[in-house]
Order: C-alpha cells, then sequence, then structure tokens
C-alpha cells in the first residue's frame, strides 16, 4: 500500500507548524490541505466534527486531531528520528511542560490580539512569569530533548516563535534578550535548523496576515 | 532496588481514583498519602511547584504530575494489563477523547457546585451534551477499551461517577437511564470490577465530605 498522509490546516498557524516541523524531521512526505477558517472545508467538519480545528492529519484516510495527540502518533508510527524522549520518566516530563505550554502559555497569549494598554501588559506579564519556568528549565541544555530537537522544543518553540512575532506586530515586547537569555538563544539555534527554518512562514507574509486579522478585529469591535 | 511507589492525593478526588484504579489494575503496590488541600503539605509543594495539585504519582522519589500524565507514565513503565490500546491510532483516538473529558466534560461539570437553579440547569445541559458524543462512541461496546477496562474507561469513569454523586446530592439528574442508557450501563459494568469497586469512595463518607463542601461554598458566599 502507497501511505498516504495529509495535514489539514492553515500556513500561519503554529499548531500546524508544529506538525509539520515534526513529519519534515522525520522526512514523512506529506500534502498540505489549506484551510480557509472564515469557510472550513466539509473535509474538516468531517474530520474533526467535534472540535472543528485545524490541524488535522489524515493517514491512510483516518483522521487525527490535536496536535499532540497528532506528535504523539506520528512518533509512534514512523520510528525514524524520534522526538519523544525514551524513558518513561523523561516522556512524562515532556507530556507535562507540553501540557503546560498549551494550557497556560498559549492559552495567555492567545487573548492578546484582542487586548490593548493595561490589559495587553497584564496579559504580557502573565505569559512571562509563565515562560520564565521554562527559561529555567532548559538552562544549562541546548534543547529540551538533550542534544537535538525534540517533542517538547517543537511544542514549545511553535508558540514561543509564532506569538512573538505578533506581540511584535501590536507593538509588544515580549522575548527581550535581557528578560529570556536562554529562550531567546534557544529560538536562534532552533532557527538555524533547516527543517525548522522551512516551516516558519515568510516574515512579510506573516506580519501582513497578523495585520488583517487586528484590523478585522478593529471593525468587528466598532460594529 | 525495591520498588518505592506513592501517591499524593485525597480519598475523594476524581483524578485520584483514575490513577489508582491504573495502580491495581497492574498490581503495583504503593502508599497512599493523604493530602489535606486547605493546608498543603511540604511534599505537595516540592513535588508540584508549577500547579501545586493532587495526584502527583512518586516513583523511586522521582515526582510526575497531571493525571493523564501519570497514566502514561505508569503505562509505560509497568507493561502489565496495558491500559493504552495497543495500535497507534487506537492510542491517538483514546488520547483525543480524554482530552476532550478533560477540557470540556470535567470542565464543566466543575462549574456545578458553585451554580444554582438556571445557571446549574444550563451547566448540566451543556455536560450532557458532550456527555452525548461520548455516549454515542460507547455505543455497540462494553467498554472504550473494547473487551476490556482500559485508559479511556479509567478517565471518564472517574469524571462520570464522581460527578454524579456530586450532582445528586445537588439535587439534580444528569446520568440518568433514560437519556444515557449505554453510559449508564457501562458505569454499571465497571462497578462490577473489584478494582474499580474498592477505589470508589464509600458512598456514605462522599456525601457527607460533599455537603461539608458545599456548606463551605455557601458560607464563604454569604461573607
Amino acid at each position: 500500500m502507497v501511505e498516504e498522509a495529509k495535514l489539514l490546516g492553515t500556513w500561519a498557524s503554529a499548531l500546524n507548524g508544529r506538525i509539520e516541523i515534526a513529519l519534515k524531521l522525520k522526512g514523512i512526505r506529506y500534502e498540505n490541505i489549506e484551510e480557509d477558517l472564515s469557510n472550513k472545508s466539509a473535509l474538516l467538519l468531517k474530520y474533526n466534527p467535534v472540535h472543528k480545528k485545524i490541524p488535522v492529519f489524515v493517514h491512510n484516510g483516518k483522521p487525527v486531531a490535536e496536535s499532540l495527540v497528532i506528535l504523539e502518533y506520528i512518533d509512534e508510527t514512523w520510528k525514524d528520528h524520534p522526538i519523544l524522549p525514551k524513558h518513561p520518566y523523561d516522556r512524562a516530563i515532556a507530556r507535562f511542560w507540553a501540557k503546560f505550554v498549551d494550557e497556560k502559555i498559549l492559552q495567555t497569549l492567545k487573548k492578546a490580539r484582542g487586548a490593548k494598554d493595561e490589559e495587553l501588559q497584564k496579559i504580557i506579564e502573565e505569559a512571562g512569569e509563565q515562560m520564565k519556568i521554562l527559561e529555567n528549565e532548559l538552562k544549562g541544555k541546548d534543547f529540551f530533548g538533550g542534544e537535538t530537537i525534540g517533542y517538547l522544543d517543537i511544542v514549545t518553540f511553535s508558540v514561543a516563535y509564532w506569538f512573538q512575532v505578533q506581540l511584535e506586530v501590536l507593538g509588544v515586547k515580549f522575548l527581550t534578550e535581557e528578560k529570556f537569555p536562554v529562550v531567546c538563544k534557544w529560538i536562534g539555534r532552533l532557527l538555524d535548523i533547516d527543517v525548522v527554518k522551512s516551516c516558519v512562514p515568510p516574515r512579510e507574509k506573516h506580519v501582513a496576515y497578523i495585520k488583517t486579522l487586528i484590523e478585522k478585529d478593529a471593525r468587528a469591535a466598532s460594529k
């Protein structure tokens, strides 16, 4: 049987980027299916009827949703270049922090786009405190996974990098060299990896897209 | 080396029950360390400094927090009586639904204790709609895991059973035979398993405990 792998997502999504990095690290060929989130496709509604959200990974016709679940599926299905650590305890720790990234940092940063002034500042502070905990976890290591990029690097990078761009467009400083020297060096280290670089949206296109979202928010708010 | 396994938790906690069922199914000997959540122990703060929450599983001195992460750790560490399915796709589906239970159903039901009248009714309806999705998933099967109790059974049962007791104390009907025939039969099937029965709090003690929580809430609200 010829393997068929498809990724339903959008080029600008951090969670999509997460899956792309894992697939490319493992050298898996897949087809990107670009979704229009303002007009979701019948395919997306069929494959993720519960949440109706991207990314959805479809392997030989069978869909998997939720980015952390997809990452585990990919790692268990294609054994080359494992992304989760080998030892059960290290795996548990990686999963613990991935949950922290998605349930704390990501949820905090998601509120940034609709916020202004003091409210925005408060969000940045909260996300900063959460990020500081990860900065401490990373101290003395090149990657969360140890000597090379792994599961928690992919999970954290997608949130840290994508939102850093968004916050820059909003005119806010988040992950500065002074406050987050370890995380900033680590982001640079990840961007030096060809696979990672190839999964990051082209900067100008990304910035332009975020600006259209902000304008859309502003129009909706003034109605 | 003699294995040392400890579980920091409280007897009345649904998430604690989750870990106990898994440990007992696998025949792992462990020590229960009862926490007083109104006065958290130094041990809990040391072992889960990020969330300061139970349950925490400590294996040979090394802590793991977050109940779903603990379940995966236990399953990877002790191979007897596997709780997660074998095939990567089935594992992904089980993880997807476990996330749904914790992020949707559990979060909805958590709001019930503080709510009254219309608000409470709305919460019950919302949780009911979410539970209905799982009822449909379970149709035609004895257990989510197939022929025997597995990961998703443990995860869902802890929420369904524990909150069913709480809602009864609040005087609300939730999982009725008429609306949830499949789930109700499945709860009965699980309670027929000795290990599961032994992990469920004694009913009178459980009800009395919930009543004290409700009185405490009422006192706090009237201040």
